[in-house]
């Protein structure tokens, strides 16, 4: 018989599981002797099967729950729905993963209307009992019967309005026997019935609306956020109430070992006399600081020091930790390991290293990979961030904080920022001839596009802060302005951009520099040290490896080469090439890039001192390079010399119905080699010159994209190889260079043992490979994708966590294809996954050898690659 | 060491794959004692060995080369290169599967200024050795040197001006010497060197030729067409010459066991007296038939019989034979299978049976069945034909001939149609909202869409004449005409169509109905004995559904429902859905659609009687229902009560960048679960009234498209069961009913054992699932596919014909996985692959329960499925 519910003593911390945090921890204290009030938990497992048995609970379950009852009726020696000596309750969620304040939590369950006249008597304090009443009663209608709060607060409203009060605690008993009877009468014309006088009935409905909670939109919401798997569940655990309402000797608080913002090692926290736990959370009182208990309660606050010291050395981490006092008698209610923020992450690891308590590779353990973003970027000044109130809010698609002048082109963005403004760039969308003007710019704001959007990749790339999708903007491009949340936004107004939360704040908020501590550099050293897997970047300039190299990044994984054809002076030459009729033309059309590609790359491989770099050669369709506006096909027309209708029809002949599955990638180089050799030519060149004028040791890595078939890759390969070898041969060098493939095609993976024949390395492009995978493009699952959250089908963004399930057992796949044909084959994976510690920790365990990601994502990747070494040691 | 060269006699019939088929034949005729010129052949490996040796014969092979001919020159007692008496050779290709005329022959080599010398003393007849040697200079250099024909025609042409001759034969043994002279002063201008006097050296030239030729492009060409892989290789065969052009004693012919037209048991076949091969072929002259050799020669024809009935009863089949009579003896160059028409191909099996030459197994395996095809389309007057020249070509989408007048627009098509006219559709390019045009079309003609655009999947599923995508075209259809191949046609003109060969023609060409003979009938039911594949349709309509019954369908596969929603009064209820904002909204207008498709179902289920029907749910993203053009948005804006800006602003919003990977299929299902239950109300309604008022047996199968993941196809059943059970329940009825789904994702078969959990059954929806698999989209793929098969990256269309490779393996592991988790899910495949005779070979193998394709394909596919399992035993 499987066994639903566990007495607290039956518990410990390792069964977070099947007990969640909360009720594993409360076992592993009562287990430490520390002074808990007693109770059971009902499983994760009674959850997960509440949703299994079309949401109902099993009648098993439930005696199991009132044999748990009896039992802890013993340990505290009162009775449930006794009027005499009576037991109540508290009834609270608690999820493997800390999901604070997102699912639901009764107190004082257990109370009817003849029991509260008994624990009225018995606590010799009506006001407090009638006041626990009023209290269940609006909790329990709220939380388990789904009767909005608000009809309950206008009840009180009335009465204390009445009979002129001010506060709830104006209230005598006999006031709030009034609330409580107009409350009766409010939950009967609700819900048709009277409130339930059965304890064990309150006791069900309250698990049963535990469970339920576990399925409510924030809870969802929060889930995807942080990566919890939504089949999880949530355990209930039950526990007797104390009561820190019960006077002046009574309170309840909350505290941290240390300090959560800082780090600082000095216990932190506060707490208010004569309250229940929702009065700190409401925030109408004024919290002390924990040091003055001290003052008010010596003797409490040396236990709730030497217990709080205990529970930290215990569990070797800082401590977030629930108490309660009752008449001088403390209660602890929760403890776990606390929430904290990135910079106080790493000093309370360096210190517990230091202290002893832990060691190295628990150190990187404990720190959130994915925190360490905040320490990379700018962020609002608290007070600024505290006065302010969000006018709108989009997609969080590149961290930090910026504020300046709105602008609506990139141009308007490169003259304001020559002028010494700081500039924010407002667009549609932005396309990769905006490059210049989102240099110029402090923060990006688009108003369509995801979090793989050209503009999110791109600002990633930078560093620079971007909030991306915002759809509830109204924008004027002509007329330069836009309207969002009631205000209309002209150019050059003042906003303010929080990448990291997707918020967009009115005027110029101050913001604060980032600084990386010394504990930072000590962390990151340790997890040099222990990590397997190496960590390149993503970066199409010098000043973009440059800053990777900085982060600590070993190499380049993908220099994304289309990327220098945008710039003013060069697309006219690829506009020729496109425009040409023959091979010759387009080839003297090429020929004209040569010089500016060359001097591309030197500059990266001069940045890069013979680490490695991958540069991918010519990926997107030809027609993202040509005009749509009518004007601008005129402009190009007279610039070419040809008629106009010519050059339209060019451009409509290169429209295409799916451009993401369309001529792209190497099938440019399969129909225009020319293409290819021009590339190569500047590759080649390039590395040769570095390599003689600066003695690095230069070896090219060209990546051909988008491959789907050995043949493919061999053609465009022989091309490639014909075009270096004739450079080496020219210029007389030995300069060894490697040809390889990105894997981002479903079809390159099923075939990788065939495909490897030909390729030096694999790197895999797994934006693509999951587009393909799931068959829907990044830039149109916006429109739907929100429903799929919603309804559970998807838990998390495929495109910013890798899909292990599908498009994993593809990488899967073919990095055991690959290294069955050559078995020192270098696979590494670029894209936007190669940023994420979840899909780090897969790229570790199927066996490549790095992952390569966005600048400010370098450090984060090296954390993460770390970890994954210790977790599958 | 390798064998690369065999004399005749050391080979066998079934050493096709190393000697070619006509080298095979050549040596089983030799060891039948057959008169045969003997020789030698160079193996498809030292070809296959050529190319992988960077296009070189390797001297090992040379040497295999010269010793053979040494061995030859004993057999025949000649000398090659020798004056007196001299051994002169044809070189001709022979690859394994017969390639007629795609690669290169070369006769009468072996002469020289020396040889011919001889020759001509020997022969005793100086103007034929010089016509020998003047052909021999003229195919060396056009073949080997690729010196053009027509330079060497137009030095003949000179000289016979010069002369007053009219024809070659009117030349005399000077002329023809002056000829060679002129000859060789051409070759010496065209190539800096002398015509080559060493013959060995002519050998290796001329079978380096033969190499080469395997990959020019018209090779590559009928290769793709005929599913021959490139890696095959040809061999080269090495023939002691025989004169056919001796004199009157002489002649050369080709003749036919049986009647390769209508396949009547009676020798058919035609000779010309004193020539070589070439000139059969070339034309001037008219052959005779072969009946009359029996005067010419009686001895000759009397042998000539018996050893071509001899050949058929040896090889078991029709044969195709060329023989050349020297001087009175009779020669066979060459046997094989010959190619016949398809209602010849069924004769002859019958024929065969019927005679106890072969078995049913064995007839069945002889029929192409992709020839079926020609047998259930009108095609053109074969008179008509011979006289008409096309004025262009295309892709033959959908096969038949059709003749009629040009109309531009579908309703033009359905008004002229209903004045009693022929139609011949012309558009850029096909949409749904045309379907009544094209059903009241003979034939259709479109600019732009490959063989699986619109046009072309629809015009097959009604078994009308297409050709497709002639970019050639130039067409205004607002002035109503189009250009092509100089020619301007305008609306009401007649123009004539080949969808078999793509062919397009001016004026009104007789067409010929197809008639389907008793032997087709026999055929079809030998192989529905043999079949273990059962055979479904893709199926719209109650007429394409009757269509596919009476060509043996045992079910539909695949209704597309959105095709029902274009038609004029239903599009505008489907937009109203489109438009409305609120779930309610858009249930009300889906319930105007209840009834339409409702009737839909109701007449297609009539026609099947209780045969199972595949109802695949709405597909397609719902912007290809609202309007582009502004007037038409105007005009729904007045009609929907709304401002242009709110209706534009929708339809704006439904844009796609990607609509191929955009919100369709499933995802439609999950945004607006309405549309699931309209659509199942529709299906479940009308299959019970079905059920009760005809009595069949209905079991409606429901297929949720385009599901990557279990849960999705979870919701989505969830929504459908709801709604059939609530269906059963108000009609009172307790019919069964199957929820399944398409696979179509790459993700589904990557976790097909998930997704079996949810589904009844599997529909391998291939068109997708190579789009995605590829990453490429069919309608853009013909940008650079082309430049594929030129470049022999691929060898056949991937829409055309299952990539077994790559999209075969995703297919077999969704069927491992699918039926690990349900050993009794039903797998079929629908989609254009499905009457493809390699995939449905495919499809037995891996272990399907049907195929469906468009309904003049059935047949095909029943015989197909029978090859399979006669191949699969």
């Amino acid at each position: 018989m499987t066994k639903w519910v566990y007495m607290f003593k039956e518990g410990k911390a390792d069964m977070r599981n099947l007990l969640g945090g909360k009720g594993a921890n409360l076992a592993e204290m009562t287990n430490l002797g520390l002074p808990i009030p007693q109770g059971f938990t009902v499983t994760t497992e009674a959850c997960t099967d509440y949703y299994n048995s079309g949401k109902m609970i099993q009648d098993e379950v439930k005696n199991q729950i009132f044999d748990a009852l009896r039992k802890l009726e013993e340990i505290e020696g009162k009775k449930f729905g006794d009027a005499e000596n009576p037991l109540l309750v508290s009834v609270r969620s608690g999820a493997r993963a800390s999901m604070p304040g997102m699912m639901d939590t009764i107190l004082n369950l257990g109370l009817t209307d003849v029991v509260v006249e008994g624990f009225a008597k018995k606590t010799g304090n009506p006001r407090f009992a009638y006041d626990s009443y009023r209290r269940f009663i609006q909790m329990f209608s709220d939380v388990v019967m789904e009767i909005p709060k608000s009809k309950f607060e206008r009840v009180l409203d009335e009465i204390k309005e009445t009979k002129g009060l001010k506060s709830d605690s104006d209230m005598s008993a006999e006031d709030l026997k009034e609330v409580i009877a107009k409350f009766k009468v409010l939950y009967k014309e609700e819900k048709g019935t009277d409130f339930p006088q059965e304890p064990e009935k309150q006791l069900i409905e309250a698990v049963t609306a535990v469970f339920r909670s576990w399925d409510n939109p924030r809870a969802i919401y929060y889930r995807r956020m942080n990566d919890i798997p939504g089949d999880w569940g949530t355990a209930v655990n039950v526990q007797a109430m104390v009561f820190g309402n019960m006077g002046d000797t009574s309170g309840t608080g909350v505290a941290f070992t240390r300090n959560p913002a800082t780090g600082e090692a000095k216990i932190y926290g506060e707490y208010l006399i004569n309250a229940q736990g929702e009065d700190v959370v409401a925030g109408i009182r004024t919290p002390n600081p924990i040091s003055q208990l001290e003052q008010d309660m010596p003797e409490v606050y040396k236990e709730f020091i030497r217990i709080a010291n205990l529970l930290e050395e215990h569990y070797k981490d800082m401590q977030d930790m629930e108490f309660t006092i009752e008449d001088k008698k403390l209660y602890f209610l929760q403890t776990r390991s606390g929430k904290r923020t990135a910079a106080a992450a790493l000093k309370i690891a360096c210190d517990l290293v230091d202290e002893g308590k832990i060691t190295k590779e628990e150190a990187i353990m404990r720190i959130d990979a994915k925190s360490l973003d905040q320490l990379l970027h700018p962020t609002f000044d608290a007070d600024a961030l505290k006065a302010a109130k969000p006018i709108g809010s989009a997609l969080p698609a590149s961290p930090g904080a910026a504020a300046g002048r709105v602008y609506f082109t990139a141009e308007d963005a490169v003259k304001a920022n020559e002028q010494g403004e700081r500039v924010i760039l407002v667009r549609l969308e932005t396309s990769p001839e905006d490059i210049e003007g989102m240099h110029a710019s402090r923060g990006i704001l688009t108003v369509r596009g995801g979090m793989t959007s050209h503009a999110a990749v791109v600002a990633r790339g930078m560093g620079t802060c971007c909030v991306s999708g915002c759809g509830e903007i109204k924008i004027n491009e002509e007329e330069k302005y836009f309207t969002l949340g009631g205000h209309t936004i002209k150019e050059g107004d003042y906003i303010s951009l929080d990448g990291t939360t997707g918020n967009i704040y009115l005027g110029d908020m101050k913001t604060v520099e980032a600084s990386i501590s010394g504990n930072f550099e000590r962390i990151m050293k340790w997890a040099d040290e222990i990590r397997t897997l190496k960590v390149r970047t993503n970066a199409d300039t010098p000043v973009d490896a440059a800053n990777a190299v900085k982060f600590g990044a070993e190499g380049i994984g993908l220099t994304r080469t289309e990327h220098m054809f945008f710039e003013p002076e060069r697309i006219p030459k690829i506009r020729k090439m496109i425009l040409s009729k023959t091979e010759e033309a387009r080839e003297a059309a090429l020929n004209e890039l040569i010089p500016y590609q060359k001097n591309d790359f030197k500059g990266i491989y001069e940045v890069m001192e013979g680490r490695p770099v991958t540069i991918r050669f010519l990926d997107p369709p030809l027609h993202e390079f040509v005009p749509t506006d009518p004007e601008d096909i005129a402009d190009l027309a007279k610039e070419m010399g040809l008629s106009v209708a010519e050059v339209k029809a060019t451009c409509e002949e290169l429209h295409e119905f799916n451009p993401m599955m369309g001529h792209r990638g190497c099938r440019l180089a399969v129909t225009y080699p020319e293409i290819a050799r021009m590339q190569t030519r500047a590759v080649m060149e390039a590395a040769i010159e570095v390599k003689n004028e600066k003695g690095f040791n230069v070896v090219p890595e060209i990546m051909i994209p988008l491959v789907g078939e050995k043949k493919e890759l061999q053609f465009v390969k022989e091309v490639v190889v014909e075009t270096a070898e004739a450079v080496k041969k020219e210029m007389g060098s030995d300069i060894e260079y490697h040809v390889g493939t990105m894997i981002e095609i479903p079809r390159a993976c099923l075939l990788a043992n065939e495909i490897a024949e030909e390729a030096d390395f694999f790197s895999f492009g797994t934006n693509d490979l999951t587009q393909m995978t799931f068959g829907f493009s990044r830039d149109d699952a916006g429109k739907f994708l929100d429903s799929y959250y919603k309804n559970q089908i998807y838990e998390s963004d495929p495109f910013a966590r890798l899909d292990q399930n599908g498009v994993g057992q593809l990488v899967s796949m073919a990095v055991q294809k690959g290294r069955a044909t050559k078995p020192n084959l270098k696979l590494g994976i670029c894209g936007e996954h190669g940023g994420d510690p979840s899909t780090i920790e897969f790229c570790h365990k199927v066996g490549l050898d790095y992952v390569s990601c966005s600048p400010f994502r370098v450090p984060i990747a090296r954390l993460a690659a770390a970890q994954a070494a210790i977790a599958n040691k």
